[in-house]
């Protein structure tokens, strides 16, 4: 019996982000596992790609994978075609790297089933230039013991060297909590407070972008004090801190993203 | 009757990578057009899809969305629902953007259906961590007037920051010329030759990947001087440049990339 983990891509809202290479594996493996604490897919129901599959789909908790080291999924691999559904494109998550390579250890073939990521559609929609985007950064929800600290630090980098910066916001599936652009603003101003840097300011330009690859995604761009206001329904919701401006970008910023008339002033 | 531009996704391989969205957004649309120069889909056939989707698709050049500024599309789309077929995940190229601009000011709604894309596949291929990437860029096919100082000096930069370095490879689809790990890898060599800054040398550790998205991909983790000589098969080829390790990261190019052992002593 041909015996594999095939990590596949859900994409980004609901089961019609599945490829047609995706659906085909889901349909002939042995068993599918699911992970939906990774990223939001606000429309994915599991009982509607059991209906399209056939399949019955085992949802699987980040204790599963994190704590007991995915040793079920890798118990299901070892006898027969073992599928593991991931939101986005797979194995961008530390803990689906992890358990890539504890299955190869163990003698299982893995292989991955891409899916629309994130990363390209909060690119994409932005409308600014792929190569001029810097390292990407989350930030976290924080508490007594942690800050936003690196993601200012990495905003400030990027910009040093004119690069954009793509911001993931925070999420705790497990408590429903998921880090809205406001959210997300305020932490960074009040890192401002502490730092002085001038990195992220009321002034400070930036694009907000939620719901990437549903019939209904937001994207807006407005200095940080009219992001504030703005009203970007549901999660998730990611942010992007432009650096040096090219005038086609800024041309995509006013047209595609409704940014003031003077982000053109901006273009050195 | 509703009139719209859709930039939709196709994906990596072949026809199997449309979403299912991708696939309804096709069937319904009144007229669709697709590129196929920006990136190379090694198993991609017009005719598949056209069976699969029962539309005619007409295929535009360069020349179609550079010189005449996609005007034809942007007709069609003034005259009903047009899809405009991308590989890849769309807006991720420049002409794109262009299009998307002049469609939204002659009125035009647009919206994006995304595909898989090769930024994110690769990241996932690599086992490198996203948030650890910086900039990316294209190592170009060069004559007198043009070099690769640009990426030789992108991966110095991130390198220095402790970043990796995702090198697209130059395609000319209209001459079929797709360039391969070993050719790019010269052309950084003998920059080297010029800058000598040891960016990359014989010694330098990087990753080639070929066929990302592929049922057979190939991923291989070694110093440059081996990898020259590494058969990665047919393009599409794509190159990453490490920066620090993590021990997991290191880890991942033995397990996942064949990477010799040593590499684990890199880890800082």
């Amino acid at each position: 019996m041909p015996r594999e983990l095939v990590f596949v891509g859900l994409g980004l809202y609901n089961e019609k982000d599945l490829s047609l290479r995706a659906l085909e594996t889901i349909r002939k493996a042995n068993t599918v596992f699911a992970e939906l604490y990774t990223s939001l897919m606000p429309a994915f129901h599991i009982s509607k790609l059991e209906k399209l599959s056939k399949k019955n789909i085992i949802l699987v908790s980040r204790r599963d994978l994190e704590e007991e080291a995915g040793q079920k999924i890798l118990d299901s691999a070892k006898n027969g075609i073992t599928v593991l559904l991931v939101p986005g494109d797979p194995l961008i998550a530390t803990t689906h790297v992890d358990l890539r390579i504890r299955a190869e250890k163990q003698g299982i073939k893995t292989r991955i089933i891409h899916g629309a990521s994130i990363i390209s559609a909060v690119i994409g929609l932005s409308g600014l230039q792929n190569y001029k985007y810097g390292r990407s950064v989350t930030v976290p929800f924080t508490d007594e013991s942690s800050t936003v600290e690196t993601p200012y630090r990495v905003i400030k980098e990027n910009k040093r060297l004119g690069l954009h910066t793509l911001c993931f916001l925070d999420i705790k599936a497990e408590e429903k909590r998921y880090m809205t652009i406001r959210h997300g603003l305020k932490a960074l101003l009040s890192m401002e407070k502490t730092k002085r840097k001038r990195v992220v300011t009321l002034g400070t330009l930036a694009v907000g972008v939620a719901r990437a690859g549903s019939d209904n995604s937001t994207v807006k761009a407005d200095y940080v004090a009219g992001l504030m206001n703005y009203d970007f329904g549901p999660p998730p919701h990611s942010l992007v801190f432009p650096g040096r401006l090219h005038f086609v970008e800024a041309e995509a910023l006013v047209t595609l993203a409704e940014a003031p008339e003077s982000v053109k002033e901006m273009v050195k």
